[in-house]
């Protein structure tokens, strides 16, 4: 990637911001705009230092942009990308970064104009507090970013993307929309329900909680209204990936009852081991 | 609490360590004595400054001790404590360290002789590391702690324990056995069974996982040999509490199926706000 000319970001918060900010202090773009539909939100996202300058107007925002970045909740991807796709020069690349892949893929390949190119992506970072003030340089590096692909994906934008989520510092993993749903419904979408799941069903007992429960529970305070679009739009994949987990829970739930000890502490050890290859590369 | 003439620690591992090392630290304690079946685990304590001295022999070590803390595995406790009584002196408290209370307390109150009384407590604290150079004497600072209490409980040796725990910074909980076994059946043990089985349930995708991955099935490192002691010694409430969460689970599941987007985000709210209630004495 050389560097970019001009780089339009709508939506300033958390991630948009993050991007911005990382691109400000490594100069990877000559200017860096952000849109969003708030001032107030556009004024924070000036004084954190996160792009050049701001604008309400999609259309001003977008013109002459090299890369689009769509950093907004899922169920407003679709729309806000056709939209800027209206306005964007030829040859200009979109991309987007929600935590679903399939719908929004599938959908906007179809029918963006020929002179855009539009690749998902999906970076796996992002703080439960969320908004332009969380925005972090740092926030993609080390972290796996899904870009996807499918047999109408433009291979020269694919490249660019890609390139562009390693200066973020990401780990680039290039997938089908579809199996990118469905591993994400299981790492990551079922973690989050299953955290909100932890906390409901210690309502009475939360006043015990110790560090062990603070740190399994803390996604349970993302966003609801992000989430709440995640499940909608990915429901099917998280229903199948919640049945499976249910599935151990009840072999640890049968081995606990009927005191098999060899089953439970096969089950912990094997849990503990397939943990521990997750340290070799934490962040 | 006054000073305590001799402090004996049965098991010098993470948590007799820190017990050890706040008490040396803040000099509350004349003599502390480890005890252990180890020599290079003793040798350990004693190079991490834990304990004054160390002893393979309990008999030796819990001689003359006014206060004998027993910090090993749940299932070598209530052996320990009636060798340590027979060796103790008159007027000796003993109490320990275990997750799980109803066998341990409701055994010891009845069989300990009358020279020694017999405390039970648990402390929540502990990380997944383990061993005696994880000892911290800040350990316990803001942690609950939950000292038991039964018609048979001698009430002045309640108070000295409860005293020894506050010393160690801990916020004291006096409650029954009974009682005790089911809260932290809730609100600890089965979130490690929960992190282990998400960890299983993600045996195949765990190469994309992400942060919030990370710190949700973090516990799942802790050691299975102990957490596989607790659900065995506490396997009834540890699954009629794994059945209240898979209960929740399933009502997620459905929502979550059928697209009932209130519902989804009514759940995901009611958790998001219980949950922030936790941040408020959070260390």
């Amino acid at each position: 990637m050389g560097k970019f000319n001009k780089v339009a970001i709508i939506g300033v918060g958390e991630i948009g911001g993050s991007i911005g900010r990382r691109l400000l202090k490594r100069k990877l773009a000559g200017e860096v705009v952000g849109i969003g539909r708030h001032k107030s939100s556009l004024k924070k996202a000036l004084s954190a230092k996160t792009v050049h300058k701001t604008t309400l107007s999609l259309e001003n925002g977008v013109k002459d942009a090299d890369l689009i970045v769509i950093s907004t909740p899922v169920n407003s991807i679709i729309e806000l990308a056709k939209e800027a796709a209206r306005h964007a020069k030829a040859g200009a690349i979109i991309t987007d970064a929600g935590s679903t892949k399939k719908i929004i893929v599938e959908k906007l390949e179809k029918v963006l104009p020929g002179k855009v190119r539009f690749v998902g992506s999906h970076p796996m970072a992002g703080s439960e507090k969320g908004g332009p003030l969380a925005a972090d340089g740092d926030l993609f590096v080390n972290r796996v970013c899904f870009i996807t692909e499918t047999k109408h994906t433009d291979r020269k934008a694919l490249g660019m993307v890609r390139m562009f989520w390693e200066k973020m510092g990401s780990k680039t993993i290039v997938i089908s929309p579809d199996k990118h749903d469905k591993v994400v419904a299981k790492i990551s979408q079922m973690v989050h329900i299953v955290a909100s799941a932890l906390v409901i069903a210690n309502k009475d007992t939360l006043r015990y909680a110790a560090s062990g429960f603070r740190d399994t529970t803390r996604i349970a305070l993302s966003n609801p209204d992000l989430w709440d679009d995640i499940c909608m739009t990915n429901n099917k994949n998280i229903g199948v990936s919640l049945s499976g987990l249910i599935e151990v829970l009840e072999k640890f739930r049968k081995a606990i009852l009927t005191k098999d000890a060899s089953a439970i502490k096969r089950m912990l050890k094997e849990a503990q081991a397939l943990r521990k290859t997750l340290n070799q590369n934490a962040r």
